[in-house]
């Protein structure tokens, strides 16, 4: 059942995620297919670590045309039919987990369409692993018994905005916002306004298990300076929740390769 | 920064998640810990491809006593601790990722109070991973701009369940929940009656990446039906929402190590 040893085949084409930026924390599937692939699509975000290890020759980056705009994703689609139709093994590189706002579900269908055989690679998601690394279980039996993962990107003060804060606040878990540092005044006060109390514990991740992480805690209310006081910029997520104070109880033996834990923004809360 | 090639430490325990169960789904980090550390302790919900790969020698499941129950968690940090204090490099091995419903925030706890120390190591969740490769992406542009994870252990009809469906109904966004089979009457009606429709698409996948990976699909009204028609059980996680529609347009084309995607239940809709 397994092809394990098997290498990309021709034609097809490999969605898969490259988890939150530690090369380490690369799949072993992952690697295999990076290693053998023809052609690796990529953009910036799974890392200077894991994209400097790609040999330049067989290494496609589709996130920024020389303009300096952002390569549309139809253009991207159309890249992934046309290597494979020259019967290429192609990998489509994607920060974190391609089907965790990647969107890995729109070229999975466009590849469909074109009757190009693809497979789906899942990977360690920055949401989950971030907050791990930094010391933080988005579940927990005593503090959390959901987690719900949104993005940042959208204005949460607009009429249609598709995430619902006073629903996510009702749910009474934990909440992680990838790329929320620039939102995270409207989002913050979006959840105090549904309800949640303003000393929430919040955490903000920047680059998790990238070199450089940097690790900063507040509660709804203060975060916000908090993000300016230390300086925390894209990328980074942010957890919101009990279990976000977890980490100030263990920090102190947790061992970590990306810069000293403790050091790291263990006292800021 | 990195430590990439420093096997195991002396004294130190690793909250390391095995994935959703195919071994090249580990991290490259946790198959390196798996091969290096002194003990690995472990139950049986990384499955069978990744323990029977382990030696016996270093190995100890404390998945159940000798009399079938389960060990309690008081047992398994205790001997965490016994181990470490021994000098043992320890990998505690769980299913999916330690810190999402792993109990891996109380592990943490314990250890660090008992001033042991401990990395975490995240890894390849079963909630994204066996929706993905059955053709499932938990987010979607078009579908859903977020997604809740919640195990379907508890009842949803006591009075004081920790999981409030009528808020997860409300987000809008995709519901994963994890050991969900058994339970699946009490929350698609409790869904059912927060105002979901009734023809929301549901899919339940069995061993998502193990041998005889199970895919099931239907709606919030006919999935516990289909449940019993294709003799689904556990472990199983179950996707709600419109995402879980992805599935059909896409499966033809899907590629899967996994079981043929096409005769995997791609049909039953």
């Amino acid at each position: 059942m397994a092809d394990s040893d098997i290498d990309a085949e021709p034609g097809t084409v490999y969605l898969v995620g490259s988890g939150p930026g530690d090369p380490e924390l690369l799949t072993v599937k992952a690697k295999r297919l990076l290693e053998t692939a023809d052609v690796v699509l990529h953009d910036k975000l799974p890392g200077p670590e894991i994209i400097d290890q790609l040999p330049e020759a067989r290494r496609e980056d589709v996130g920024k045309r020389a303009g300096g705009e952002r390569t549309p994703q139809s253009e991207i689609n159309e890249r992934l039919v046309e290597l494979a139709s020259e019967g290429k093994s192609v990998v489509r590189l994607k920060g974190g987990d391609s089907f965790v706002f990647g969107r890995g579900g729109e070229e999975a269908e466009y590849l469909a369409a074109h009757e190009i055989p693809f497979e789906v690679v899942p990977a360690v998601t920055s949401a989950i692993a971030a907050p791990a690394v930094a010391g933080i279980p988005v579940t927990h039996r005593d503090h959390a018994s959901s987690v719900s993962f949104v993005t940042g990107h959208e204005d949460p003060t607009k009429e249609e905005s598709a995430v619902d804060w006073d629903a996510l606040a009702a749910t009474g878990g934990t909440i992680v916002v990838l790329m929320g540092v620039g939102r995270l005044p409207d989002y913050t006060n979006a959840l105090c306004e549904a309800g949640m109390a303003p000393e929430t514990p919040v955490a903000l991740i920047e680059r998790g298990t990238w070199p450089g992480q940097q690790v900063a805690t507040g509660t709804l209310e203060t975060i916000v300076d908090v993000r300016d006081e230390e300086g925390i910029s894209p990328p980074a997520v942010t957890v919101i929740g009990d279990v976000a104070g977890t980490r100030e109880s263990i920090v102190d033996f947790l061992q970590t390769e990306y810069g000293s834990a403790a050091e790291n923004g263990g006292r800021e809360a």
